[in-house]
């Protein structure tokens, strides 16, 4: 047992909520393992631990969040089901969660959406409704007055986030004494969550955001000290392109040793490099953190000799691959 | 401790010395994980546990029979170096191999193999001796004389046979009651280090050979009784061209439960699914125990659960995916 955090009422998540969403997602989610390559570590000058939530159910870390906030749901409740909108992993993490406990999930999609996520949605058992894109908030909160689901939000929940938290936590118990973890940063569900992990169980260990520089409102956010919501995202990582909420925001800009940014070529770069030498399968948005451990300004800090990645997913169009 | 078998001198290896080798090669190799898929279950109406060779060092089992032939050298022959020829994964193994043990490595190879893996061993420190490809056993030989180095072929070989056997070991450790466990088979190295492991450790679970019907010698050496050679192989499957050989030929006849084809066609197949729900790059030799078992004859076959499907390497050239 712990002391009681003081920083219960500060911060989404605390250490409690961390370890009771991992005890509650254990009988449904991987443990992903932790890979290493000799070649990465050469390159980088460090040594790399790479967290690999590409193997995740559903392919992404997303799945935690979003099964620990559908098992949070009291009886009464969570009958009655659950809703959000979102075009990516999200989506299927969402249903297959609602799968687990045996409830309906609504997914507002924008009417624009591939067909490929459309049916794995369907495949899992969800019900898409479409909606023109810049209606997806307005259509969410229809299907909830209609049906009495919850709306549960893909990143900015303190349940989602405790749950991506667990990512964090196993890493730790996986790799005991990193100096850094970099983590792919979007609307800082993942990042709050791997941080507050880390802030509780090794306060050493600096947690960084990955962010691409065509979509750098963490950044950005930090430099003004209050939110800077993304406008007009440019970049190949498409899971981030979101801007931070209020539950992530005080994590990001308390607890986050800093915001690192690249360019999607050495994204691309990246993830190729991620299927070259770990033989892994990981989409522009997972491989964000090997971009960013590759970076000049990553390589010039000091005291990082051993670094985590989250690698935090791998669902990519074999059919477009970006090289 | 278990007790003398007396399969020691029929058989390439035996429990001890697969034993032995995971004690010699565990400060260097990769323990590689098992990985699930639920889809990939559904598909194939079982429980697939896939191991995962393709994170080996090197990128596939390769490493295991090469770094324990390497370390059960003497001294004084360890000191004038390893010669084999491969154009394949075990031409980096066995480089890799002796540079961890500190000593020369020649590696024979077709003077039109492809330029990056000329690169590979080149950058792993070792010497490439060009020849055509008709005279690669002379020109082994030939260094074999010049220098004084041991040749070590890369799966006809006691010692080569005992370190694939590693895997089958781990296999057994990490998923201890498997029905069937399927190999992919070229000269039958793996196989038969697999099929060895598992004779002793789990005489139940049936070993199967996973050959592509382009290159089936040895489905056609089990039902002639005697090592029918591969002549003209035709198959995309790159690693699995080469015939059995003496030290391999007796599990297989023996202990293998069967031998099953796939086209190449099940075998891209089997690949894209991997990279798809698996999220591993699988190279296609690598690729074919999953073609196998979602094949219709594996389908038919009664008592087959819980199935092991070795993935044996994922050296992919990403510029030429076929698909």
């Amino acid at each position: 047992m712990h002391t009681p955090d003081p920083d219960r009422l500060r911060y989404a998540a605390d250490l409690d909520a961390i370890r009771a969403a991992a005890a509650r997602i254990a009988p449904h989610a991987h443990r992903t393992p932790v890979l290493t390559s000799r070649t990465l570590d050469r390159m980088a000058g460090r040594s790399l631990f790479f967290k690999c939530e590409p193997f995740q159910i559903g392919g992404a870390f997303k799945f935690r969040g979003a099964l620990n906030a559908v098992l949070c749901l009291d009886d009464e409740t969570a009958a009655r089901g659950v809703v959000t909108h979102s075009s990516g992993n999200y989506a299927q993490a969402l249903t297959i969660a609602a799968g687990i406990r045996g409830i309906p999930a609504w997914v507002v999609m924008p009417d624009n959406a591939p067909r490929v996520k459309v049916a794995a949605v369907q495949g899992y058992g969800g019900t898409v409704v479409p909606c023109p894109p810049a209606l997806r908030q307005q259509t969410a909160d229809r299907v909830r007055a209609e049906t009495g689901a919850t709306y549960l939000p893909s990143y900015d929940h303190p349940d989602v986030i405790a749950g991506q938290g667990t990512c964090g936590l196993e890493l730790f118990e996986q790799v005991p004494d990193l100096d850094a973890v970099v983590v792919p940063t979007g609307g800082g569900g993942l990042l709050s969550g791997v941080t507050l992990a880390f802030h509780h169980l090794s306060p050493g260990t600096r947690v960084y955001g990955a962010e691409p520089r065509g979509a750098d409102d963490a950044a950005r956010s930090r430099v003004a000290g209050r939110i800077i919501p993304q406008t007009a995202p440019d970049t190949i990582a498409d899971g981030l392109r979101t801007s931070l909420g209020q539950h992530t925001w005080p994590v990001v800009r308390d607890l986050v040793a800093d915001i690192l940014t690249v360019e999607d070529d050495e994204i691309v770069a990246a993830m190729r490099l991620l299927m070259e030498r770990l033989k892994l399968v990981v989409e522009p948005s997972g491989a964000i953190g090997l971009a960013v451990a590759l970076s000049p300004a990553f390589r010039a800090l000091p005291d990082a000799e051993r670094v985590g990645i989250v690698l935090s997913g791998g669902n990519v169009d074999l059919a477009a691959l970006p090289f």
